[in-house]
């Protein structure tokens, strides 16, 4: 027989493991901006259990995307130390909008707007991110290679709109993503190359 | 006193404009996949009063949307008629993203399968204007001024990534949507010019 102690702890990892599955769903749905109360109820815990693992919203945001960031910043590191900067700047915008098309719960995370009350690590983390983004942008447009009036915040409408493809299957929404992207790329490029370098094959579309 | 069939005529005129008005928000947030049942239930009139107005799913969609594809169809008839092919093109993509900017609604019916049991005057109607749309694709290709690789297809990768792009406020949607609009098509043209064509200004964005 389980002793009691066990069984808690079984239990807790349990109710732990639900919770942050149920708010990566939620929160890729609806966005950051569900209550608590809500995650709990979805998830068939009281409040009290939700509040004794994450006791504010902010831990069970950082939580919830805590992989999804870590290979984001792992993908920003690569493009940093790219000795040719506008090599970085496409290969961090393809490995992003890549991730996107895989993980919807990734773009939530992304694009949510936190507000002061949730400024927690998760959301300090993002702004430095962010900066060091604007940094790559600045690195890049210096290189001569993109194009002088895009602005960091650029990321967001290039995000916003691979966020809006879909297709049939998984493998064809990523090959619908993969031509939007060539096709964004090459128009951020300062010097055109013409003609343009070939798009990724197109993707069947059903109407 | 008002006389009963007054009375009834006016509470039929309700109940239609109400299913519709249901039925253009559901279809917009669920796509056109939503039963007849759900759309009696959420406009408040029985299925019997449903299908009374709209016999079939079909007429239902085809009322629904009769604005937005009217709309949609002038401007393709514009475009078709412009003497310049890439000029029409270009000015078709704006003003489809444009509407779309402005109604979602819009963007359902545009990319909506529809299952062949519904295959209605509204699909029948929609297929002949892609067919014309394929038409002002090659014409602008043949002049030499839409980059060869495009497929007609590829309007529903725009309208899909226009789609995702949403901001605080409707002007700010606008803006952005713009921004998005005049890089894509920037990268169609079969011989870009160097330096691009200034974008329109970028849409403060919150993080």
């Amino acid at each position: 027989m389980i002793d009691e102690p066990s069984r808690k702890r079984t239990d807790a990892r349990r109710n732990r493991h639900r919770i942050i599955e149920v708010a990566a769903e939620t929160f890729a749905a609806h966005g950051l901006d569900v209550p608590m109360r809500e995650i709990a109820r979805r998830a068939g815990v009281g409040p009290a259990t939700l509040y004794r693992h994450f006791p504010a919203k902010g831990d069970l945001v950082a939580e919830t995307f805590a992989d999804q960031l870590a290979h984001c910043v792992a993908t920003l590191d690569a493009a940093l130390a790219d000795p040719d900067p506008w090599h970085g700047f496409r290969t961090f915008i393809e490995k992003v909008c890549a991730m996107q098309a895989e993980d919807r719960g990734f773009t939530a995370a992304f694009l949510a707007t936190l507000p002061d009350s949730l400024a927690t690590d998760f959301a300090r983390l993002r702004d430095h991110h962010v900066r060091r983004f604007a940094e790559l942008t600045r690195r890049a447009k210096e290189s001569g290679q993109l194009r002088r009036d895009f602005v960091p915040d650029d990321i967001k409408l290039l995000i916003m709109a691979n966020g809006g493809v879909g297709a049939e299957s998984p493998a064809a929404a990523r090959a619908a993503s993969r031509r939007l992207v060539a096709l964004l790329l090459q128009s951020l490029q300062a010097h055109p190359t013409d003609p343009p370098a070939p798009l990724p094959p197109p993707v069947p579309m059903a109407w």
